[in-house]
This record gives C-alpha cells, sequence and structure tokens, in this order.
C-alpha cells in the first residue's frame, strides 16, 4: 500500500513550483525575453569568491569527505558559535549545536524532538512558510497561526492572544519574513517574549522560540535583526547559509539550543536522535569544512535591495500597494482585486508570474521574490503598465 | 515536552559510536599504537581523482550552488540510469529516480512512501543494519526480520516462510551485507524473487523489495551482485556513492523505482512526497554535478580485499572462525565465547575494538571494519594472538 498522504504531498505540487514550470512552457511560447518570473526564491548572487577558494583548497585533501560525527565536526560548530558571540555578544554552546542539510531539515528534526502528541501544536504568523504545516504534521502534531497587522505585517499580539493556546509546545518566528519583507525590531521581540513567559507561568510548560533566520544577513535601511537567544531563553536558532553565502542547493545549516534554554541538553539529544530517525546522518562533509573557513563571509547583496527600489517605486507609481520590505528578497504586494489567484492569472497573460498569497496563510496579496536581475526587472516595467491599464488602475 | 522516543534514539549511542569514542580515551591512556579499532565503516582509501578535478572545475561556476529540482538535476538522473543500462542492461526512468541524501534518506523516505499504518511491517534478513528499525518505526511501521543461515548468511527460505505475514509492505536486502560479507548469488535472488511473487498473489498486494546495496562495487574473488530490477518487478533499488567513491559524509545516492514495479508513478510521488515532509529540499548541488560527470569511477578498493585475506587467514590460524565475505569490507567472525559481548569486553583489554553482533540482529558473532590501514592491521596481529591465548585458544 503507498501512503496516500505522502502521494498527495508529492504530486500536489506547491503554487510557486506550477507557476514556475508554467514559465518555463511560456518561455517557449512566446519567448523567454517576454516572460518575467518572480516566482523562485533561488539567489541571484554568486557566492563569495572565499567559498570557491576554500572548496578548491579542501579538496587537496581526498579524505575530507568522510563521515563526520551525527552533530557535525567540533571545528564547524565553535566556529559558528564563536562569529554569533562577536556578532551578537551572546554565547551559544557548541555542543548543544547540530549541523543540518539546511533550515528545512533542522526545521523538521526540532519539530519532530518537540512534538509528542497528536494534540501538540506549533503555533506560526501569518503569512509564513508552506512547508511549516507539512514539517509539523511530519512530526506528528498541526500548526495554527496568528495573522498579523496587514499594514506591516508585524505581530499582532490581540489575534495572537486569541490564538495560542496550551497545547503549543513551539512557535516559530521567521525575521526578515518570507514572504512579507518584515523585520520584527527589537520592541516586538522584547513584547514577544514577555507574552510567551507569561504563557508558559499560564500552562504551566515551556513554550520553545523556533527561529528561523535563513535571510538574516539581508537587511535594508538600516534595519537591526535582533538576536533572539539574547531576549528569551527557550529559543532554538535554526539558521542556513542558503541565502547569506547563496549556496542553498549545498544543503547547509545548524540548528543550535540556547544554553539558557529549559531541558537544553535534553532537548539537544532529543534533536540528535530525530535527525537519526529522519535519516540525516550528517551535515555534507565538504560544506562544513566551508562554513568553518567561511562563517563570517557575506555575498554581496546590494542588488536585492537596488531591485527592491526599483520596482516599489515603479509599481507604487502604477498605483500597485507594497509593503516595504526591511530585509529578504521579496515583495508583499497587495492584489488589486479581492481574489490574488484571479489577479495572478490575469498578470500570466502579460508575462508577468507573481505568486499568490494563499498558500502563505493570508488572502489578497502576491509575492515577487526580487532575486532576479535588474535587467528582468527593468523590461518587466512596461508589462506592469499592461496590467494596470487592464486593471483600470491608470 | 520533549518527544522522549527521540531523546532515547539521541541519547543511546550506537554500540558502534560508544566503542568508538571507548577507542579515543584509549589511544589517551595506553597510545594510540596500541589501539586497534575496527570499529566504524569509514572508508580508508581516498575518493577517485576524477571527483577532485570535477569539483574544482565546477565551482568555476560560483552558480552551481543554487536549489536543483526536489527530484535532482535531469543531467544526473540520466547519467545514474544510461550507467545502470551499460552495466546491467536493465533500463532504469530518470523520471522514476530520485537523488537523495545518501542511502539512510533514500531508505527513510521509501519506508515512508509505502507504509500507510502501524500495522505494516518491513522485513529483512538478519544479521541487518540498526538503522533500519529506526527508519520503519518513524514510517509509523515496525521491523521484523528472518534469521540466515550462519555458516554462509545467505537467505534461509524455510525461515522466511516462518516470518514473513500479509502485513509485509516492504522487504530490505543488503547485498554485498554489512556485517557479514555475504553477497546474495542468482539462485538465491531468483528463488527470492519467486517466494515474493508467490507471496504477493497470496497476500493479494504489493510487496516491494528495497535493495540497500551501498557496497554494490565492493566484490571479491569474482562474486556477481545480480541487479535485482531483472529478477523482480516491484523492486526500489537504494543506492549510495558513500563506498565506491569514499565520499559517505557527502550524502549523495539515489532512489530508483523499477518502471516494471505496480503503481510505479504513484509510489516515486509518494517518495518524492515523504522527502518533502522529511524536510529534504534536494541533494547537495555540487555532489549531483559529481555523480552526472564521475558516475563510472570507482575508489581503488584492492586495499579492502588484500585486508580481508591477511585478517581471514591469521585469525583463522589462531582459531577463530570467520564468514569468508564476497564483498563490502567487514569480516563477521564467530565469538569464540557464548555472549559476544563479552568476548568484545575482553578484546578491548587488549586493545582490540570490535562490535558485538546483537546490535545487527544476530548473537555470537563480532564485526571487523577492515576499511582500516594495512599497518593497523599486521601491528594487531600479536594482540589478537594475546587474545587468543587468554581464552585458551592456542
Amino acid at each position: 500500500m503507498i501512503n496516500e498522504k505522502m502521494y498527495s504531498l508529492g504530486s500536489t505540487r506547491s503554487k510557486i513550483r506550477e507557476l514556475f514550470e508554467y514559465g518555463k512552457t511560456l518561455a517557449q511560447k512566446i519567448g523567454s525575453e517576454n516572460v518575467f518570473d518572480y516566482t523562485l526564491g533561488n539567489p541571484s548572487v554568486p557566492c563569495p569568491e572565499e567559498v570557491t577558494k576554500t572548496i578548491i583548497s579542501e579538496v587537496q585533501n581526498p579524505m575530507i569527505h568522510g563521515y563526520t560525527s551525527a552533530q557535525g565536526t567540533i571545528g564547524a560548530r565553535k566556529a559558528i558559535c564563536d562569529y554569533n558571540f562577536k556578532r551578537y555578544g551572546f554565547e551559544l554552546n557548541p555542543d548543544l549545536t547540530y549541523l543540518t542539510c539546511g533550515a528545512a531539515a533542522g526545521l523538521a528534526i526540532t519539530l519532530r524532538a518537540l512534538i509528542s502528541s497528536p494534540n501538540d501544536k506549533v503555533l506560526t504568523f501569518a503569512p509564513f512558510f508552506p512547508e511549516y504545516k507539512v514539517f509539523a504534521e511530519n512530526a506528528g502534531g498541526s500548526l495554527i497561526y496568528s495573522k498579523c497587522d496587514e499594514s506591516t505585517f508585524d505581530i499582532d499580539f490581540l489575534e495572537l492572544e486569541k490564538t495560542i493556546c496550551s497545547d503549543v509546545q513551539a512557535v516559530i518566528i521567521n525575521s526578515p519574513n518570507n514572504p512579507s519583507g518584515t523585520v520584527y525590531g527589537e520592541e516586538t521581540i522584547i513584547k514577544l517574549s514577555k507574552f510567551l513567559n507569561d504563557k508558559q507561568r499560564e500552562y504551566g510548560h515551556a513554550i520553545y522560540l523556533i527561529t528561523d533566520e535563513p535571510y538574516r544577513e539581508i537587511l535594508f535601511d538600516g534595519a537591526v535583526c535582533p538576536f533572539i537567544p539574547k531576549y528569551y531563553d527557550n529559543t532554538v536558532v535554526c539558521y542556513s547559509y542558503s541565502k547569506a553565502l547563496s549556496i542553498p542547493g549545498e544543503r547547509i545549516g545548524y540548528v543550535s539550543v540556547s544554553p539558557n534554554a529549559e531541558n537544553a541538553q535534553k532537548l539537544y539529544l532529543a534533536i540528535a536522535g530525530a535527525g537519526r530517525s529522519l535519516g540525516y546522518v550528517c551535515a555534507p562533509a565538504l560544506f562544513q569544512a566551508v562554513i568553518e573557513k567561511c562563517v563570517d563571509k557575506v555575498s554581496d547583496s546590494t542588488v536585492y535591495k537596488d531591485n527592491r527600489d526599483v520596482l516599489v517605486e515603479n509599481l507604487t507609481k502604477l498605483g500597485f500597494t507594497c509593503v516595504n520590505p526591511k530585509g529578504a528578497f521579496y515583495i508583499f504586494m497587495k492584489s488589486p482585486m479581492e481574489s490574488a489567484e484571479e489577479f495572478s492569472d490575469i498578470a500570466k497573460t502579460f508575462g508577468i508570474l507573481v505568486v499568490p498569497s494563499d498558500s502563505f496563510g493570508v488572502k489578497g496579496f502576491v509575492r515577487l521574490a526580487t532575486c532576479v536581475s535588474p535587467d528582468l526587472i527593468k523590461r518587466s516595467l512596461p508589462a506592469f503598465e499592461k496590467l494596470a491599464k487592464e486593471l483600470k488602475m491608470i
């Protein structure tokens, strides 16, 4: 018997992938120069030169590719903790740090470690990365979400109070946010920390805060991304080098349990057990060595800011409303029609591919990934103008 | 609440890891030259030069590290199928082939795709890789096993008949076998195929045969490893390049559903869904490119044969009984005492680290990993002699 739930997960393409495939077909029909694909979050800038140099130097040792311990090499784990200390003044512990095959693996195993019963719930904030639901359900629990203030996509604490319940074992935040680009400031984090501490007392159990922060290094306009373990003890940092080093296909990241967390050592071992259970033997060895050497390097992301500026300015001129993103490489734009799906379909007829927000848990918006070439953006502006005319916005 | 089962998995070190860590402590005490560590299956030969050259050439393109599609690049999938066709004369289908983070990931997601109810069972043959049990249980089912003939560790079909039941959805074979080194010949495979076909008819449902074959390229004495999809339609090949290319830390392998399998396309999509569910986004991108270019390369494994020869000859002379392995890099030796655990403990006092067979589902044997330096073997022989004397074998 084939598992029907897995079959359904494998056969239902995500909206993003579906649009991406549509774009490839469309390009064959009308020419790729007439297709403006804003669907995929694949970094458009190269990895730092140091990454390439490190790889070339490390592979001179043909034994570099052996198994490492399940949690990763001590060299990489120490480098990660040293970097975070230098940058944020907070000491993570290498012995509570676990190298993973990217943030997706980190989230999947952390949730598996934190969910014990089918009643257990994971809370997040909409809009959110759709795979959170998949990982929470794989872990045997379920995902619930709290709506954000739609003008800023900051946390709406009144909504949060209505949504949270004593079954919540873990809360996921994603800042800078995919898809809204919102960065939670210090004030929000302090308020969230107080809120969760109160709830822990009320419910009589720990609520772990999982910070999914692959976009932490991509910030604009002087935005600052607070380091969450400084503000809330029961924090688990889930990081990925996908965006900072432009190496998303290499699957390298880490999970680090705050040394101040309740039962930190037990949770860490449960994360290791979950890694074993899901078939993660170790994170890719060569890229563990790369992280050790390049932990403080970042790809040049100025193009993401320039892209954002050009798009926000021009789309606003045409009458569209965008939440000006403070980080990451997405623009969350209000759909000028009630149905974002319908708007996305009309945009397609002008060669513009944008992702309707429904799968992110929010209605009435579309996501534009701005990790594209500046040239594509320039060429897409007349198409956006035609679209605005079609919708009688101008 | 921390998941107790995951905690237990993460805090109980496997016997292999436990001995390995003990060896490191012992080395500090009595000097590493006096410790003969036969515990770990980490290849001791370097990767082929072509692997290093391919990496250096591929990273010249700093965009090589982007996401690939979840099932892997079409280039790598085609190369895998072409290679298998050239080598075995059987056509696998690139569209039924899914690149994975090693064989462990491949097994974990294939079992997740095949198990639908807590009654579902996975059958394997003892001795077996202990993680099979972990993966079957993570998928929501359980593992049962059939004992082998202890003189050859070939399949015992009378035992198999007693063990199998209608809840069995999948059977895992591992040939060349870890830990016994047994290679199932064509006769065994034909007999197994007939047996399973009969059972499928009797039970009225498919029984998928999962072939976990990372040691397929490491064969001695003219042994031949039959390509299972040629003999049994409902086959899923789980391969890893860990041993063939000596790159176990890089986590690269594949799952390929035989085009002749019942519901092949549905099973493939369920495997993709399971990959998504467990947090596998794609297999490491750089190593997908390596596989595409180096699919037909193999590390020089003659040292494994030489090591086997020296060890089997000398251990036999001392009165130990070994099943002469026809492949892989392990020797399965009969414990001269009833308890393999106790024998392993006594061996430790002579600096010899060998893994008792209990965790492989068999009593009374120990496993010696022969992927060590010939020098270590030579230096260990006097220690084995002292051990034999201590046990009054000579």
